[in-house]
């Protein structure tokens, strides 16, 4: 295995990538899905369940594991793969995010961001320096720099002395990080959706120096086709062999038109949270297992999906454990969610691979046209 | 595999005894702990991971499956067994002690009980006939006879009433049953804590004649120790070559109380429930994992125990997707008491076949009496 973070890119089709990230910890198959196990946990799986769908990393969340259980304690603990019993990749976020989206709870400065708990209101610090620190006690393999991202719409004014400043961020975050073995240091794009504040950021991060690259400030209320006019021309902005991570994206349909855009990973926790909320995702389109119309449903929720949801159970049983608020519920719901989604990225790795991306994609729109199968 | 319920006793030490019951479904070692599975889910679990613990039979409950999803609806989608994933043998109670716990709710009458929904306030009848109806749409295995139950105290007229209904709708139940190959149906023995009311029970029972004997109406508010005071004499008044079932029991030490005077089969909820609530069971104890001692404890819960919670999780860490109230607490907790239950009931099968139930039973509260490991 891998003593460096080193990214191998196999195969293009049109603007899409294959490759793969090769880690101490593993190999991480790209386009990959990252899903999200914000508190040390993906909610209502086991980590080897997880890693039956397909996941090759997760993502942890440094803005809640700081707070609670504390990111000294984990490193005391032995490292957050330890803790959660996930051996394999993990990549942070940097906590700038979450604590962006606190809004009056926090104040901004240069340095960085003061705020207060959203559990216990005890008040807190991250800069760059404490947000490499955290993730260092954690033992991430991916540590992404600590930025600022404001919500969408915003001024164009606003938009670039954010994306200045998370500049100015992501080079104390460089520095901050130092070398280290096995880990690496993924650079944030800002600039909103104005090219050239995205071309200025992706100068700015190259001209630091980075393994690899996000898009952020992406799905943050701009919509999917304002998503993919920027993702159109930002990853370009990107050096080509490096990996080109897209932040908190989405949903089926916005992963598939973000990987034909020439992104590389992403996460998102639309799978595990629709799966406690009854959402499905299936290859015709979403299904609410909450609905009536499945409580004599014989049928599985996809007879083509091999998830432990759609091999043993009918649609009836899994509409009366969510009606009767049973955990079997989001348990079945989203291990099919999550298997759901690693299913389109192996599509996707298999067509870019072998150069029928194109194909592949109609064939996905194709099978959503049709919506769920008639009631029984 | 067996086409019939037979009872084979296998061996006896003192009163205690080990045997196997087969059925169609399976064998069942006794003496046997059911996981309670109340609406077609034993809760936090998924199927496979209960029988990993080691059980071999479930409880369903007649009350909450007929009011939703409905025995009729069950039985349309092909029987509980496949409802729920458990192609193992099911017990099903019939639904007589959850109604009687409605209270004012409900009206008794000789010919059943009639009560309202506690989910939709909707009316329903429940008579030994309808009773064993459900019980047959739903497909269980083992059979319960519909009976009422007084909570205790309660004064002796009232239990030497109420059994005697129990024991005139044993004989309906027994009627209404019928003849039907490869499921078998249990009279349940009535009369609280009186001995001769307990024995003219079981003498109407055995006129009646079932394969198999529940000692109902314990565990109902009386105490451990007049609960083993009835189970003192009352196993003896039921024939030895059948097995005996102690309703919603219990504790560890109840169920070792109870095996080592006779009793072959057992259910409770506390496994699962306590798992829900951070309580858990251990050789030393019980272990509260909320509490903030475990906060940094890098140990297991038990060093002794092979369950996944045991095996791939620290105490910090249960602690902690307690505290967040994330579900794999539930789901871990839960698996680690079911799998503790299930090793008590194989260390006793083994101890009692081996003729060395007493040093078994003395290790056992000895480990006990230790309490848990000293904090960190």
């Amino acid at each position: 295995m891998s003593q460096r973070v080193e990214f191998e890119l196999k195969a293009t089709d049109g603007a899409a990538r294959t490759g793969v990230i090769s880690t101490p910890r593993g190999e991480i198959r790209t386009p990959a899905f990252m899903p999200v196990g914000t508190a040390a946990t993906v909610k209502a799986m086991m980590p080897e369940s997880v890693r039956a769908t397909g996941a090759d990393i997760l993502l942890g969340n440094t803005y809640h594991l700081m707070l609670r259980p504390g990111a000294e304690r984990i490193d005391r603990l032995g490292g957050l793969h330890r803790f959660m019993n996930w051996e394999r990749p993990i990549l942070t976020d940097s906590g700038g995010f979450q604590v962006m989206s606190l809004a009056g709870l926090r104040k901004l400065t240069e340095r960085g961001v003061t705020f207060k708990s959203h559990i216990d209101g005890s008040k807190h610090e991250l800069t760059p320096e404490r947000s490499m620190e955290i993730q260092r006690l954690l033992g991430s393999d991916i540590v992404m720099c600590f930025d600022e991202c404001p919500a969408l719409p915003a001024d164009r004014k606003r938009i670039a002395e954010s994306m200045r400043l998370s500049m100015r961020w992501a080079e104390r975050s460089r520095e901050a990080f130092g070398d280290r073995p096995g880990h690496t240091l993924f650079g944030i794009m800002q600039g909103g959706l104005e090219p050239d504040l995205r071309e200025e950021s992706a100068e700015a991060l190259k001209a630091i120096g980075f393994d690899g690259y996000a898009v952020g400030g992406l799905a943050v209320g701009e919509g999917q086709a304002a998503m993919f006019d920027c993702l159109d021309y930002a990853p370009g902005f990107l050096p080509a062999n490096k990996p080109r991570y897209l932040m908190g994206v989405g949903k089926p349909d916005d992963i598939v038109g973000a990987v034909k855009r020439g992104i590389d990973m992403m996460d998102c926790v639309l799978p595990s949270r629709s799966g406690r909320t009854g959402q499905v995702f299936t290859r015709r389109g979403v299904v609410n297992i909450k609905n009536a119309r499945h409580a004599d449903d014989p049928r599985p929720l996809d007879e083509a999906c091999s998830c432990p949801a759609c091999s043993n159970y009918s649609r009836a049983y899994l509409h009366h454990v969510f009606r009767a608020q049973e955990m079997i519920s989001g348990m079945l719901l989203t291990w099919h969610n999550l298997h759901y989604f690693q299913e389109i990225m192996q599509g996707m790795r298999q067509a870019i691979a072998e150069g029928r991306f194109a194909a592949w994609e109609e064939v996905f729109h194709g099978t959503r046209t049709l919506g769920d199968i008639e009631p029984v």
